[in-house]
């Protein structure tokens, strides 16, 4: 196999040749179960390296055109046909099964996945994290080393300073450093509450929650969400007859509404928190993320009890890589969260911690925010107004101040399982509402993630569900005497 | 305060500030309470940037040296005499009471720690680690992105080279990359056992393993240990009795004995296992550290029935500050560790996963380990030698064919934690035997690890705790009427 390689250029000798075999793939010069060269042979034909070759190898079967057997070789995938993928996936609406299909699916060779609520890589800073992390390794060996199990001191000062930039005073002392939010949810929540015990989250909220909670033997119970965020009035009643251990929000620009608190509400829910000393796990992964200026202060800021404890990382944005995120609460939880994260996994590693406090401190990390909001923002508008233009009548929406997410509501009756189904189908992902409920969810959702997908792609995907969404809905009035009413947005 | 910088130094500016500032504290330029200019302040005299001097002084801070007080500044600490930090110390004799201990003594001024079973930092390869992720940015956004919750594709295909030549036969399926052993070691234990259920491990055995399976719940029974590893006679009716969900072993260069389990007691105690269907879970972190040829196959090897969950991680042949460890089990257990782990933090980071990858194929792993074997092997010869020539008779130690870690038996009557703070006020710290035992240690031990001293260090700490040993023992010898016997070595 010859493949023309440009090493002048930007694009790596790896990323050319999966760029090639995937072309050859596409125009049918390689078939479905053709075999390629091994690593070995293409690496002498080339004259490059074998690692290179085993780059471009794992790429290309990471995004499902070629399948490797092991003792046999690497074949040209049988399945790169949308179509015929569909098959296989959507057996299973669990949390799990879905965070599967969902990377799955972003990762299909022409597949135009609206699936992840996620930041996209080609905003990455890339050069310039490379940069602090080249900064970080001239700080000496310490970066290799264990560093202590709440963190990078360096990095616990500048957080101090970025939350004081939200509004937050917390000392350098009241931080943990932690592998992600996921991580500080685990080792929060694992504190707060033993299996079998209640605990509160908004309904709908963020899967991986879900997945967590429900892991450590949790049982979540869910509390309305209106368009002003949790609906406080609801919430005295569950905590009377429940005695949750925690309540789990995600007050801006939650995740799968894109709802922000009020401010007032904001204030409301503090207050009944206090008065039955309920402790809340508020993540504010999104705010960052804010396109019509800047979102309220998180509750946290106004804690006069102790009893918020806040998380966020630094995966939406920046990047969801470094696996870095960060648990602020009263020193009294402090001490238990570190006993907890160091019989788990003594501590997180210095480099990445050290570097994104480089990157913080150079002031890369507004630099990158001024430069990404816009386009956001734009990916937001183009999915807004295709979803308006091509979404029939009887559907709703929410529209965003921030974050990544559209949360479509649909009428009765129609299936969002069906609908995922048939866009696949078609080319097109999105997160079926379901999933994102503790129990059966009150009338059918889907999810649409704007950020990593340009604007046209946006709308091209928006044209195809609102099509599928037509004929569904044509389908109904055949079979159905009276269309459902919408019940109200949430 | 005026500092000269050498710019074409390889010592990094901070590091030279941080090395002066150091030197005047220790000549009494700058006496205890003096308060040192602001971090800005000295920026600004120095012309570099404030990022360089808040590293320096994070490193005297977290050395002791310095303290800092929110909103006065940073000012010389008052205890930086080893004698007067001993009173604040061993007052917890816990698990998590020695390992902060142990932490804050090996950074302390000064002091001659043979505490920490480590691996020394300036054998780090720094630079090719350095490279290695630089190449690793090279592949593209990939590195910053989530990537799968089993771990990197391309370097599970590396461990599946790098563990047959351990003599294991695992697949990529087969592995899961986790945060450390640490990590590894909470998914299995997790994963095979619910809170209250008995498990097995050596007697002594790893501090982080005991602190890890209590965190979690688990009663742990120890296992006695001679120095052809666990006793697989005496773990027949421990079975038998207590039924337990799994024994925890390292069986090649333990930690702290320092005992390398024989192939013969490897295959009865695999014979064993598999007649009552215990799993066992292997912990081989030090294996590639062997200063005297290969040491035997690791259970795993021969573990015909899935029985065994084969633990390992980078932090001792190369560096721990990467996090990557990695679990190799059968595939049905693969399953439940991998929703366990992504509910538990979603993935590693991928930038260091596939940088390690580089190392590895790139033959530095192996170059490391040719260039830092004799000098470990050295450290150890240096310490055997003084401890011969120091130590009183009645004490006996082993002499470890591998790892990092010196067992000392002492004789029934001496105070570890005594020796201990004496050791401290003598400038020498080692860790005290007590808390590698599940229940009281049935003699007086102690743990010298010798890689992260030079030859020299460990030859004057090991004459510093002869000393004392040999005052104990005069004391002893004067209240005492009979010496008590010495029970065999473990």
């Amino acid at each position: 196999m010859q493949i023309g390689l440009d090493r002048s250029s930007a694009q790596p000798l790896y990323a050319q040749i999966a760029r090639e075999i995937q072309r050859r793939i596409r125009n049918g010069a390689l078939p479905p179960g053709a075999k390629l060269p091994t690593v070995r042979e293409l690496s002498r034909q080339l004259g490059i390296t074998r690692l290179t070759v085993h780059s471009a190898y794992e790429e290309l079967q990471a995004g499902g055109w070629v399948e490797a057997t092991v003792g046999r070789g690497t074949f040209v995938a049988q399945r790169t046909d949308p179509a015929q993928v569909a098959a296989g996936l959507g057996q299973e609406l669990s949390a799990r099964g879905v965070l599967s299909d969902m990377l799955r699916m972003a990762q299909l060779p022409g597949m135009r996945s609206l699936a992840m609520a996620d930041a996209a890589p080609e905003f990455y800073p890339l050069r310039e994290f490379e940069k602090a992390v080249a900064e970080a390794f001239d700080t000496g060996t310490q970066v290799l080393s264990y560093t202590s199990t709440q963190g990078e001191p360096l990095l616990r000062t500048t957080l101090v300073e970025l939350l004081r930039e939200r509004g937050m005073r917390v000392s350098a002392d009241e931080l943990v450093i932690t592998s992600g939010v996921t991580q500080g949810l685990t080792l929060v929540a694992q504190t707060l509450a033993r299996p079998g015990d209640v605990v509160l989250a908004e309904q709908p909220t963020y899967l991986g929650a879900l997945n967590t909670l429900g892991t450590l033997g949790l049982r979540v119970i869910g509390a309305p969400l209106d368009d002003h965020g949790l609906v406080v009035d609801a919430l005295e009643p569950l905590i009377q007859a429940h005695r949750p251990r925690f309540i789990y929000t995600v007050p801006t620009f939650q995740n799968p509404s894109g709802v922000c608190m009020s401010p007032a509400r904001r204030a409301e829910l503090l207050a009944l928190t206090e008065r039955y000393h309920v402790p809340i796990i508020e993540d504010d992964i999104y705010a960052a993320l804010s396109y019509e200026g800047p979102p309220p202060p998180p509750l946290k800021a106004h804690d006069n009890e102790g009893l918020v404890v806040y998380l966020s990382s630094f995966s939406k944005a920046l990047f969801p890589g470094a696996r870095v995120g960060y648990i602020a609460a009263a020193p009294q939880l402090i001490t238990r969260l570190l006993s907890a994260k160091q019989a788990m996994d003594f501590c997180s590693p210095a480099l990445l911690q050290r570097a994104l406090a480089i990157f913080v401190q150079r002031g890369w990390m507004a630099a990158h925010l001024r430069r990404v909001l816009p386009r956001y923002r734009e990916r937001r508008d183009a999915l807004l107004t295709a979803v308006t233009r091509y979404f029939p009548s009887g559907v709703r929406w929410t529209a965003p101040a921030g974050g990544f997410c559209l949360w479509i509501a649909l009428p009765a009756g129609i299936s969002p399982t069906d609908l995922y189904l048939a866009a696949i189908e078609r080319g097109v992902a999105f997160a079926p509402g379901d999933v994102f409920f503790v129990g059966p969810a009150p009338q059918p959702f889907l999810r649409l993630s704007f950020a990593t997908q340009p604007p046209d792609v946006n709308a091209e995907a928006a044209e195809v569900i609102g099509q599928l969404l037509g004929t569904q809905l044509a389908r109904r009035a055949l079979t159905r005497q009276a269309p459902a009413d919408c019940v109200p947005l949430v």
